[in-house]
């Protein structure tokens, strides 16, 4: 999807939250504010989100070439949803329809955003999702939940397309549904290939234990989405050979909803400007299949 | 009350909407925000965020010199509220202490205010008001009743700032209550001088009736503030002696909160900057007294 103006006051905000995440002074606030204020008007519109947020994440790093800010927070992130990881399974054994919770979970995982919304407690946040879960209090307007299980029936090579540490342990769980009804199909794990925002980096895979069940693969980019003219040459390869891709997270609906191959997004919608393109609410949790119709 | 970084995202969304608001074209709209973002490097933060406003305000005003784009908007919000006047005013005449109420109401009515929330529905608020006033569901952080009970006692001089068009008609029954008990008193109403967002002109008051009851004067500046450096002389006069001075809504607060003459502030918090700023949260009514304590 394209940028929308709506975009603009959002980058903005993502900067000051990043810039305050990372420690920088006052001075140096105003500083990164400004130089995004210096640079966005070159910028086209026709790009895609995470393209001009990268922008603002690349100014950020000057600050702290090294450091990575959301080092702490993915680690405590990772820690707090495998504490649940027993719940959370026991809810998919105890369901109706297995394949169908753990994707709701895994939907319900990608609240773990702090490029969404900066001041996030992950802890209160999984302790929601436990409860709303229960209450079914979130909307699906869009769930192309029949074109999923059909498209997973054939798949051979899939890939998912991972968006932020803790949400990749919900991922866990999807895959580990997955392998039961396709144990013979390869499945990759995609992440970013640099620390950006709370992405989930290999480690962050790793330490969720995605090392066990899927290939764990870096797309060669850390842009806060999947900007294929980014990605690694070995990346677009399993990209393109694959028959089902699973991507996570506004992010990725961000960089690939043009796309004309078949993606299944899973994400909440947690901003206005995604909720108009994709035709939802905020709050909504969203599968959404490409092409369907 | 200087410019907080927060107030930055917040300028452009402002712009932004104003623009869309004016009936902008895209192309425009992004115009708009491309100069905004071009100005914002180049201005210290020591000003209130009402004078930083004004930039983009003056960025709009090259679209469409010589329209007032809120104009239809006042009119119906005054309108609007003049519908709802015998209803408010039987509020007061029913309420145990007449003058809290219509101080109450007086605060209410800024809920009118296009600058914090374009999309704003005046006859939803309206409704809101009265719903909401009746179920008392309002916190009243800082309230400082009794000061502002002990300084109209002996007030021969009030002046009113005024803020946006419908307010002023719950400014007119505050102005009433006075009057009942400062019947000698000298009234003084004071509004913009040119089109501001939706804020109060000479011609709003007017329509509210304010005519019959106060001095109606423009305050020389076309600021969504009360920028004392950009007022006319005679305002500043009329400000210096009066020795009440009430003012209303954020954008007064923002641009007077450091005065040291004594000020009563009546407004809804309706931002998180100025809800720090002030002590208090969003969505409060407050009532506060700069030389309190």
């Amino acid at each position: 999807m394209k940028t929308y103006l709506d975009c603009i006051p959002c980058f903005f905000r993502q900067v000051l939250e990043g810039a305050r995440f990372s420690g920088a002074s006052l001075k140096q606030q105003k500083m990164v504010i400004d130089e995004l204020a210096r640079r966005l008007p070159g910028v086209s519109l026709d790009c895609c989100p995470p393209e001009i947020a990268r922008i603002g994440c690349a100014i950020l790093k000057k600050l702290n070439p090294r450091k990575d800010p959301y080092l702490k927070v993915k680690q405590k992130s990772n820690r707090l949803a495998l504490a649940q990881l027993e719940k959370l399974k026991n809810r998919v054994a105890h369901s109706k329809d297995r394949l169908l919770k753990a994707v709701e979970l895994a939907i319900a995982g990608n609240i773990i955003d702090f490029g969404a919304k900066n001041n996030l407690n992950v802890e209160i946040e999984l302790k929601k999702i436990l409860a709303q879960e229960d209450k079914q209090v979130r909307n699906k307007s869009i769930f192309h939940y029949r074109e999923f299980k059909r498209a997973l029936k054939g798949a051979e090579k899939i890939l998912i397309l991972g968006d932020n540490a803790g949400e990749t342990v919900f991922d866990r769980i999807l895959i580990e549904e997955i392998k039961m009804l396709r144990p013979e199909a390869d499945i990759f794990y995609a992440v970013k290939s640099g620390p950006i925002i709370n992405d989930a980096l290999p480690e962050d895979a790793i330490a969720c234990g995605i090392d066990k069940l899927a290939r764990i693969i870096p797309n060669g980019s850390d842009a806060p989405g999947t900007i294929l003219s980014l990605c690694s040459r070995e990346f677009i390869k399993i990209y393109n050979k694959a028959d089902l891709v699973i991507s996570k997270g506004q992010g990725n609906f961000e960089s690939l909803s043009q796309e004309k191959r078949p993606v299944f997004f899973l994400f909440m919608v947690k901003c206005p400007v995604v909720a108009e393109n994709s035709g939802c609410r905020m709050g909504d949790m969203v599968l959404l299949y490409n092409l369907s119709k």
